[in-house]
This record gives C-alpha cells, sequence and structure tokens, in this order.
C-alpha cells in the first residue's frame, strides 16, 4: 500500500538532522507565477540566495502525488517545464495524492506543510488576501484562514496591488495572523514601496524576529502566523505612476473579459509583464530574492541556540 | 454526577471493537428535513442501505442530554415523532447536554460527532451553505466553517439549490474545505444533476476516496474534510425547469412573508414539496439513500486494511 | 536567553495549586476603556467582587514584554495610568513580547491565555463583534474567531449596540461560538437591557452553566466559548431612548470626522460618557461588576467537584 506521508529531499534531511537552519519556499512562483524559461533561472537564484545567506532552501511542491520538502533540482525542473502541474491549496494535498498528480504549492500550502516539517520560515513574493468585489463574490485567498492556524514567519512583500489590500489587512486581523513591517510602519504593496496602509508593529533585525518566533512559541496559546512585511527600497520598486496605470488597465480587461477566480493572478501578472516590458518582472525578482535573504538570517538567528522553535530536536 | 461522554449504541461499539466499516448519520433529516410520516419509514431505508452495502450505520442525535453515535430504533423514533426536539450544531451540543434536551444534529454537528468517534465517512443529503443575501445577512451556515477543520468524507448531492452555490464554492476554498465530484467535474445542485459550476478533482472509485482519507492522514498537516459530490443520474433528477420555477416562487414567498434564519431551509422544503407535488421530496429520499450506498461502500474500501485511518484500533 | 512563558501572580499560583475557583478578567478595560481615575478604582472594584463571591480574580496583561494571569496591584496601577500601553490581541501578543512592550489585553487575548492557564470562566463588560459596514469594510472584532477555538465562559452583557449585532450573532452561529442567555432568552444590548434579538438557550443557575463546562470537556468534539449574556435588570439600564439618541449622534460623528478602526471604539465610549453625562459610565461599571458576580459564582460552581473542567491538577 502506498504510503503518502511527506518525504524530504537529502539535503532537507541532512539539515534536519544537525539542526541547521532551514528555509521553506514555494513552487507556485515557479509552475504558475514566472514566465518560462525565467522560472527555473530564478527557483535556482532563490535556492542560491538561501544557501549564500547561511541556511538550507527547501523547495515544497507535489510529484506524481508525493508531497516533498526540499525538491531535487530535476524536480524543480519538473515542475517549471511540465505542462499540467496542478496548483494545489491545502485542501487540494490529498486529493492530488490520490490522484498521483504533479503539483505546485501555493502560499497556504507550503506554509502548512512547512509547519509540518517543522521549518520555522518561508520567504515569498506577495500574499493572497481578499479579492476586489468580494463583497459580492466571496472570493477570499484561501493563504488568510490558513495563515491564521499555522506557526511559521511568512517573509513576503506585502498583498499583491491587484487586490483589495484594506480588506485583506482587515482580514489578517480578524482572522489572528499577525503583521509586522520589517523596518518599516508602512504596508508594502509588492511592486511599489508603500501600498497604503499603516501596520501596528516593526521589527528590525533578525534576532528580533526570532523572538517573535520564541515567544509565540514560550507563550504557547496557539498563535498564528507572523506576515513579515519587507518593501523593496523605493529605488528598487516599479515606478508608482507606471503601476497605477498598468493596474487600472489590467483591472479593466478582466472586466472586458469576465476573466474570474484562479486565471485572475496568472492573467494579471502577464499584464503587468508585457506592459512595463519586463520590468514588472525583475522587480518581481528582486522581491523573491530579497526575501529568501532576510528569510535566510531569520532561520540563521532562530537556530543560533538548540530547540528555539520549541519542537524537539530531529533524531 | 453526570458524565456527559458521548455514548455508543450497541451496533456500533461491536463494529469498533471489531474493526468493522461504520458510516455516520444525520438526525437532522430525520426530524426537520422530511415530513412525518415519511421522515421515520426513510431513516430505517438509510440505515438498511448501509447494511445492505456492508457497513454498520451510526445515525447520531440526542436524547435527554445524551449525545448518542449509533442511535437505536426507539430513539430514532423518537426523534422522528416527537415535539420539541432541536435542530443542534456544534456550539449547540454541550448547552443541550446541560438543559437535557431532545435534539437532531445537523451535517456540521454530526460531522464533528463522528470524527471525535473516529468514523471517516458519513452519508447526507445537502450541505449547507452560504445564503442568498448574506453579504447583508451574514447568514452562513456553521457546516462550512466546522467542515473545515474536521476530518471525514461528507458524501452530497452537493448544496441545496435554495442558497448561493457560487458563494458557498468560494468559501469552501477560503476555508480549505476538499471538493471533488464523484465520476464528475460538474457541482451537483442537489436536486438537479448540475448545479452550473465545475469542480477541480473527480474520483472515480471508492477505493480512490479511500486513498483520500488514507493521503490526509499520512500528510498530517490537519486538512479537514472532503466534501464529496454525487450527482443524481439525470433521470433522476428533479425536472430542471419544473426545479428553477418551484426556486424563483419560493424565494418570492420568503421575501413576502419575512422567513428568515432557521426556518428558511424547512419553508423551501415544504414549498418544493407541496408545488412539486411530492416529487421534490422523492428525488431528496433517491439522494439520500445512493449517497447511503457510495459512503457505506468508501467506508468498507477505507477499512480494507488495519488502520488506514491512522487511528489506534479501539479496545 | 529570555523565557517568554506565561508568568502567574503570586495569589494565582496558589490558587491553581489548591484546585481554588479563578475567574479571569481583561485589562483593555484598564487601558483603554475607561477613563483616568475611575479605571483603577474600577479595575480594583472588579477583583474585589471577584473575591467576595468565592473566587480568585486574575486580571491578564503584559509587562514589559512579560505576558501576566493575574497582574499585583502594582501592574494594575502601571496599566491604569501608563502611557504607551499597546491593546493587544491574540496575534499581538508574541510581536509585543519581543518589542518588551506594555499591553493590555482584549476579549480575544484574555480569552486566549485564559483557557492556556486552564481558567474556564472570563467576566468582562461587552464583546467585539462585526461592525457596521463591514460587508464594505471587512472591520470584524478578532474576537469572534478567537473564541470559535478557545473553551472559556465569557460572561459579558452581549456586544456593543455601536456594532452591528444582528450580523454579530450571526458571525457567532457561523463560526460556532455558544450563545445562551443568563436567565432571559433576549440578547442584551450592553447599556440596554434588550438588544432586540431572541437567542436559542437559556441558563438559569451557575450550576448550569457549569454543566455546561463539564458537558464541553466530557463531549470532547473541541467546541468553543459559551457567550453567556447577563443582561442589566431594566431599573439599572441607560434610559432607551437617551441611549438610541446618544448612539445616533456618535454614529453620525464617526462619519463626519473620518474615525475608523480602533479609534472607533474609545471615541463611541467617550461620546456616551459625555452626552449621558456620566450614566453609560455608571451603567458600563455595573455591567462589569455584575459580570463579575455571576463569573465568581460559576467558577465556585464548576470547581465543587476536583477536575471538573476537565484539566489535569496542576502541581
Ligand atoms: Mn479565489
Ligand atoms: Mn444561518
Ligand atoms: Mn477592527
Amino acid at each position: 500500500m502506498t504510503d503518502f506521508a511527506i518525504r524530504y529531499g537529502e539535503h532537507v534531511t541532512r539539515a534536519r538532522r544537525d539542526g541547521r537552519p532551514v528555509v521553506a519556499l514555494e513552487s507556485t512562483i515557479i509552475s504558475h507565477g514566472l514566465p518560462h524559461p525565467d522560472n527555473l533561472r530564478v527557483a535556482r537564484e532563490i535556492e542560491q540566495t538561501v544557501r549564500d545567506n547561511g541556511a538550507v532552501p527547501a523547495t515544497i511542491g507535489m510529484i506524481g502525488g508525493d508531497l516533498v520538502v526540499g525538491l531535487d533540482d530535476d524536480q524543480v525542473r519538473h515542475l517549471a517545464l511540465a505542462e499540467d502541474v496542478a496548483k494545489l491549496s491545502v485542501r487540494d494535498l490529498a486529493v492530488a495524492a490520490a490522484r498521483r498528480a504533479d503539483g505546485a504549492t501555493t502560499v497556504a500550502a507550503t506554509s502548512a506543510v512547512a509547519a509540518a516539517a517543522e521549518i520555522g520560515v518561508f520567504a515569498t513574493g506577495g500574499l493572497g488576501g481578499v479579492h476586489r468585489e468580494a463583497s459580492v463574490t466571496f472570493d477570499e485567498s484561501a493563504d488568510l484562514v490558513t495563515l491564521a492556524r499555522t506557526p511559521i514567519v511568512v517573509v513576503c512583500a506585502g498583498v499583491k496591488s491587484i487586490l483589495d489590500v484594506g480588506a485583506t489587512l482587515e482580514r489578517l486581523e480578524t482572522l489572528g495572523v499577525a503583521v509586522a513591517g520589517y523596518r518599516t510602519r508602512r504596508f508594502p504593496g509588492f511592486f511599489v514601496t508603500d501600498g497604503g496602509f499603516d501596520i501596528d508593529w516593526e521589527l528590525d533585525s533578525p534576532e528580533q524576529v526570532a523572538d517573535v518566533i520564541r515567544a509565540r512559541a514560550d507563550q504557547a496559546i496557539g498563535a498564528g502566523a507572523l506576515i513579515l512585511a519587507n518593501p523593496l527600497p523605493t529605488d528598487e520598486q516599479l515606478d508608482p505612476a507606471l503601476h497605477d496605470r498598468t493596474l487600472r488597465e489590467g483591472l479593466a480587461l478582466l472586466a472586458r473579459d469576465g476573466i474570474t477566480g484562479k486565471a485572475v493572478t496568472p492573467f494579471l501578472l502577464a499584464h503587468f509583464h508585457e506592459t512595463t516590458e519586463g520590468q514588472s518582472l525583475a522587480v518581481n525578482v528582486r522581491i523573491i530574492l530579497r526575501n529568501a535573504a532576510l528569510a535566510a538570517r531569520i532561520a540563521v538567528a532562530s537556530t543560533a541556540t538548540p530547540a528555539t522553535l520549541g519542537f524537539s530536536v530531529p533524531a
């Protein structure tokens, strides 16, 4: 009988055995977030950035029904090049396994699997959220609910501006997901440094973030994720005027062509890519590389002493 | 001092001891879903259908404050005939016990109690969901939130068309409740075969559903329920034109008479019953019997080898 | 290395050791809910009321990053007098600890910390809820989601009428939070006895509430909080006509001045205080003292025999 338990890549197995810092990485950016052939190149750069900052990368995805923490290079290449790679949220993981599917994990699924694998830090680009018009369509990302019950730090550049950022921040508060800015009190807007909203808390160093991880474990009251919002420096962001114009046009095209649901995010990202003549892609890559570096430094700070995550040391 | 722990009917106690397949059944359909005297007859037919397909039925309800898994025939008769049987969702179970109430369990309560009793499959008619106008009234069934944290397979014919089916599917995605069609990629509309929406996953055999159950346990990331949508064959559905006309009229009557809250579902089911001259009741009964048969076959497939649910074998 | 585990005040440590009844109390009412100098006086009166009714008060808050269950009088005074006391919901607790903040705990945070400390009863004034206009703003208190997963009895006078009470009751149902009236079937409106909505369940004595606590533990299906709505007697409420006029004016002022988010509740409470010439404050104090007395009697009834909460006795 098939065993559907999580598989660990060799490098992750070694890191867990030796108590070395590990950073979780998602695969949706590989399969659905970036155009080919940039996706494979960037996936490798993200992993290398984690290594360059002292941690072990654990890219998460599904290969033929096997849920893998720490895909190897062949597996990453497969998710980058194969067609029919499913986009897997937490609810899809068991069904996809039973169907022996190939799949890329979303922010929600990557977070949940990483936490189950006792990985405390996860680097991504932007978080899912509440869609514009959600008060009519009820279209809200599963990322929010999942993060509310998942003990992990998600390093991201805020919420994609194609969503309703204000409503997303309210939902995060309602659901009990912590939000802090990394060296800022302004919530970033993914492509742009300032997304237009204040946040209550600021954290200023990897060591301070590691203290949050330890405090959550020590307090032991079942708190969920910390969204650590890491904005691009203003001189690396997408030009805000270009951003606003591109967003307006993209939303108009969505409405005109009746595009909804899971098709929205890939469509808008492609629209940004074309309209900005590749600048949005370059910004997107800078975001994820910066987040990978910060996540690695947090993982290092968090494993400076044994058992800081409150977990038993793996055998 | 009273002990409020779950009581098990004798047949369920024996089945648990022997590791035989068990199917959970709800009692709201008995007390509130079907008119007397059909309700008692149908309750017995549902249990017999489970037995005919190789599993042991465990109808769940509350008798005088006792929460019972596996009501006996006298107890089923009591819930079918008594007045003042409360409709119990999960949140009501402890209060109703303290009040020594008689009560029928909803989809939410039945699922939660079944999972606590280590029963992996539950057959019902249709799921609760997001009500029309919910963006103003906030009226959304507790079924959805409960299923998000309850490891069980719910075999149903989709969501009752009296609800906002599209919004319900969005909420299930947001909350992380898995949805698959049984031999279909179209989400059924309870009385009608096709409810108007696509679904992402299809499962084709009881064995494949059993694989989902096992994958969820093996992956161990805290995933919730699987909604297995089992549509009626088109030649057994309610005539779609009659269905649409009846629904339109029923909604208009609700608005005219100001009927809201817990009174809505019984009212609309009665309206369907009258307007269709009993056809809706016959369809409803076919749905639940078909679902009971499929659930039993899944339970059998799921207990083909020991401990497939990842639970310890009861002593 | 700092340890961020919950600290217990000496009186609470002794009570836990001896198995004596304990009532949790929040600190937001001290730091943000009542004007100085009434806040310090009332905080002490609440604690004394708990003692007068046979239980030990455990006021919860954060001092310099330490999460304390059972603040001593110096610490209560500090939270009453200090500026820059943060308002802490559950999601803020770990971040605030890492920042070594002073903080007052909301209903959500107090409930979660109390349950982690194995305290079964919590007295407060009114519950947070769904804000008016929430279908546009998505502004809903984190109290609701937290209570859905927290096993505690919250004795309160319903939901503040500055919120959307009907939508809040729907959300409580959707999320699975139990609601019962103490000797009433009408949901109170905080300042006024009757908030305009029916509730399904009534509980009539501390012993009956203790039975609910025991039933929840015995049933062991993961149910969350019980909201025990304890209305003021009609001759102690704020005059309903004065209440309605003050509320209407306050809402108009909010709109005029563009006040939103965390500023709303302090603003409206101050408006009520001024417009009613202090009557609203007197009513608010009567509410919390009555709730503290009832909570103490429930805690006493609930500890009448060992281990009634289903917890192991602390060493
Ligand atoms: Mn969506
Ligand atoms: Mn409802
Ligand atoms: Mn709010």
